[in-house]
């Protein structure tokens, strides 16, 4: 009935399989008439001649301008002095909450059952500032900076996450019994953001016992929100749960609703161009933008037909110990749309 | 045959469970004729008025004395200024590699099975500095420090170790993509002590994959070897595959041979006193002890007694989901020497 406004999407294929891939998700998008057009960018391993940069002008404009994307997986080149293009997207355009989302996935058999749990990971600094010196011969620091800026933006982010998701507990993880005055900084934050939502049952976990727990049994935990390193951590430990990042669905979130959603696996170089990538990650990552621009519907029909297809299981790339191709899972997604 | 010659270890059983835990290791060090006669001191809440502090001067210096020692769990004190006497004796002590055995317990069952590896954490630097300071309001810095000294160190005993005990790979675990200077030095280290072992494969790899890797399919790994905080995380991972702190033995390895094997479990006070503490952990880490020492049938016959109970299942703790009293399991450990 209602005539639905088209949007425009930031698209980055990337490197590897990621034009594949890409190349999933659009027939799929189409085939669900989501209404998305989007405007494809290539960052990656080739240099922009004006900048001197792998990222280009156009591409962080294009974000920037959309307000929402979608990127496959780069490939930051090898050597000194390259910055990983992820940080650098995430740092430049100011994405600040990383949210990964870990469902299990029932037709796919791996030791945790129902896994149901959000990590939400402080996104730009922490561990990742970058910040680093030799003291004198054989002795290097590292500087970890935690501010109450962003320990306070992230803290919002991950309880209004917990609310607008009916999700019932908030863990803080932190080594604040080490780290007294940084992880220190990040729990009282938290705390204050907890004292806004009285519904939400908010706790603090000590990173390693976190880490413990978590292969022990998953479903005591709902969501996780924690400084940079940690989440880096914590997350590719839940997505292991679950069967890996080939799996897992990521967003980057930023200020005003800015979003770019990733797959945060590899750029796989011996099976790209091979018709045998899986798009799963990029595609669930598709779903979490869907459902950001409130396009539910669209996400649900997406998402139903992902697990169908892989609780079925006649159709699984061969990450998957099926024997299809990447066009082949595609076909059979849409199917079952 | 041989007259064994007694030797002196320092015993401190701690806070809460401790005692009586101590106890149970006591007497199957008797039962089995373990030619070790205890040292014991107390280390906890209560402080030497001599000191002011929570750790004796006795405690120190017989550790310092007889070179080896066995302690339970201790209860730092909470508030500000007070610092875990586990770090305090770490550092006092000089114990700069922590070893954990992670082995699987046939008769008790995990998500996993045939677990069997080994971490190997840098005990004294790193994350551990206590280096922290407000560079303005709201804006908090946490130095991490990695020295050549230190890490050459900890991947000379990692490899050692690993010969000894007949281990194949040792893996560094690290996030040198993103700290590039002090996790890079700390590879550094490990390739040039790597080179020295031809026959033990080398490998690199980044702590979130690695945590990612081990949820997934922990026999990818053997030694593992990496700085303070990751081995932290790391390990408590590792002992979540097994089933948890209470069946992990722990060591804490010094110059000279120095060692000091600890439960790195709590003190469990609300079933203190109850006789119903679960003794393995530390008598796990007693076995660590005995090896260390080259008395390895006393330690085989306690590691031996401790799988088969454990796989009998009929005098088990009530953390291991049994009846049994820590007495009543002491003696099934006893009886079955
Ligand atoms: C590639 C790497 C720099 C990145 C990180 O450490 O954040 C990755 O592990 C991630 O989680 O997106
Ligand atoms: C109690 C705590 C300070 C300690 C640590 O962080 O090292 C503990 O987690 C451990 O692993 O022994």
């Amino acid at each position: 009935s209602d005539e639905e406004k088209t949007i425009t999407a930031t698209l980055f294929p990337g490197d590897g399989i990621g034009p594949e891939i890409a190349v999933s998700v659009k027939q799929i998008f189409e085939a669900v008439k989501a209404p998305i057009e989007w405007d494809e960018h290539y960052v990656g391993t080739k240099v922009d001649p004006r900048t001197g940069s792998f990222l280009t002008w156009e591409s962080m404009e294009s974000v920037r301008r959309n307000g929402i994307g979608l990127k496959g997986p780069m490939t930051t080149p090898i050597g000194k002095g390259f910055k990983s293009l992820n940080l650098t997207l995430r740092k430049e355009l100011g994405l600040y909450a990383n949210v990964r989302p870990c469902l299990s996935i029932p037709g796919y058999k791996t030791r945790y059952d129902n896994v149901d749990l959000v990590t939400i990971r402080e996104n730009t600094e922490g561990e990742y500032s970058g910040l680093e010196h030799q003291v004198v011969r054989g002795v290097v620091e590292s500087i970890k900076i935690i501010t109450r800026q962003a320990s306070l933006r992230v803290a919002r982010y991950a309880f209004h996450y917990a609310q607008l998701h009916g999700r019932k507990r908030v863990s803080a993880i932190h080594k604040a019994n080490i780290m007294k005055k940084t992880d220190g900084l990040f729990l009282e934050c938290c705390r204050e953001v907890a004292a806004e939502y009285p519904d939400i049952v908010y706790e603090e976990v000590i990173i390693d016992n976190c880490c413990m727990m978590l292969v022990k049994n998953p479903a005591l935990f709902d969501v996780l929100v924690m400084p940079n390193l940690y989440g880096d951590i914590v997350s590719d430990l839940c997505a292991g749960l679950i069967g890996g990042l080939g799996l897992t669905p990521s967003g980057n979130i930023g200020d005003n609703g800015l979003a770019l959603m990733e797959a945060v696996h590899g750029t796989a170089p011996d099976i790209a161009g091979k018709n045998m990538a899986n798009p799963t990650a990029l595609l669930l990552s598709s779903v979490m933008m869907l459902h950001h621009l409130k396009l539910s519907d669209h996400a649900d029909r997406i998402h139903n037909a992902v697990l169908t297809t892989i609780s079925e299981g006649k159709y699984l790339t061969s990450d998957l110990g099926g024997k299809s191709t990447t066009s082949d899972y595609t076909k059979a997604l849409i199917d079952h749309l």
